[in-house]
């Protein structure tokens, strides 16, 4: 039983890789650049996407696919907020994988898109293991999840090019070190951003928007 | 592809449902009533199971399950307080199953236990689908999650007996509506009981403490 279901894990995980380069091929074609934003529940990725949307619209043609287990809500606060957007429901399912991004790619205006961003299911361990076809992972840890959280879920800090610590505006009602946090980070990765934020009061999202803004423009020079 | 992996699927819930009885039979010819915590990461499952300890310890004789996917942080602050703990690292695995509770539970002394605490892995998703052999499942959600949540994540909302709500001393300083949340779940589940707590100031922990003793009690009648 053991052998049975880690042989067909490999095979969904190599259909997936497949399918995934297959996506990266296509977003490439349409010089997308596109971002797969991780968390717990309730971290704050939709309140990460639709600061971004406020922040950059202006500049930068944006589209969004929307991850959850069920319920269209993150889709229509980012669908007020005039910018494309697919949501999925993955019905249970615990992360997306390629083969729904592809399906949400054919449902989006990809020859108007710079800058795509994925909210995959509110989940810490599965999406990590799942690529997408993106260039970049983003992830984000909210301040009361607590500063151990690296060494309980190393996966996903290990594989991220991002970290946005968020919720930082509640840092004096709770017991979280900061540097500890950091230091555990670069232990799993020492190539890793992290940016602390507070999606709520704004604070520390400029750092983010420059890192956006430089890798857009790295894009355009290359 | 598809239909395989579904297949396999099934196969695996199949056994585990099966694995879980035994588990459940075993517990049962000891006398030892067994609760599921479950949540996402963060939520406080350990704060909960050390102020049960801390609060029971003279009266029940517990044990304990830690289940993480890594590290060994959370068995190691139960095992201070002089409690019989077992942890079980998943190594990437994103929730427990009967199989894993079924080895915990060989290096228990189940003979001189009462009630038995098991810690699921962090994550609001997959634990719900895989019985373990308890006999209640209770479940946190912390208030930075947001009141949404029941809406995302219906599963284990829908499966609960117990649904604790967490971190009510960070009300304040957040934007949740408790009773919004309370609708949403008990639309999912009319029966849970539902305790607002919090771990830190040990405020409403007493209404959790007390549906324990009285579960036990019953059990002492039967």
């Amino acid at each position: 039983m053991t052998v049975k279901v880690i042989t067909v894990g490999e095979d969904i995980l190599g259909a997936n890789e497949e399918k995934a380069r297959a996506n990266r091929e296509r977003l490439d074609k349409h010089g997308i650049l596109t971002i797969n934003i991780m968390s717990s529940p309730g971290a704050g990725k939709t309140s990460l996407i639709l600061s971004t949307i406020n922040r950059l619209k202006q500049k930068v043609r944006m589209a969004v696919i929307e991850g959850d287990v069920a319920s269209s809500m993150d889709a229509e606060k980012v669908n007020e907020q005039g910018v494309a957007v697919v949501q999925i429901n993955t019905a249970g399912g615990c992360h997306l994988d390629a083969n729904m991004v592809e399906n949400a790619l054919n449902n989006l205006p990809l020859e108007d898109t710079d800058l795509l961003l994925i909210e995959n299911v509110g989940n810490l361990i599965c999406p990590a293991e799942f690529a997408l076809g993106e260039h970049r992972r983003a992830m984000l840890l909210s301040l009361p999840e607590g500063d151990d959280k690296p060494y309980k879920y190393p996966a996903m800090f290990a594989d991220a090019d991002v970290v946005l610590l968020n919720k930082i505006d509640l840092l004096p009602h709770l017991d979280f070190n900061i540097d500890t946090f950091q230091k555990a980070v670069t232990g799993l990765n020492p190539e890793v951003r992290i940016f602390p934020v507070s999606c709520q009061t704004g604070e520390g999202l400029e750092a983010w928007f420059s890192w956006l803004e430089a890798w857009l423009k790295d894009k355009e020079g290359r």
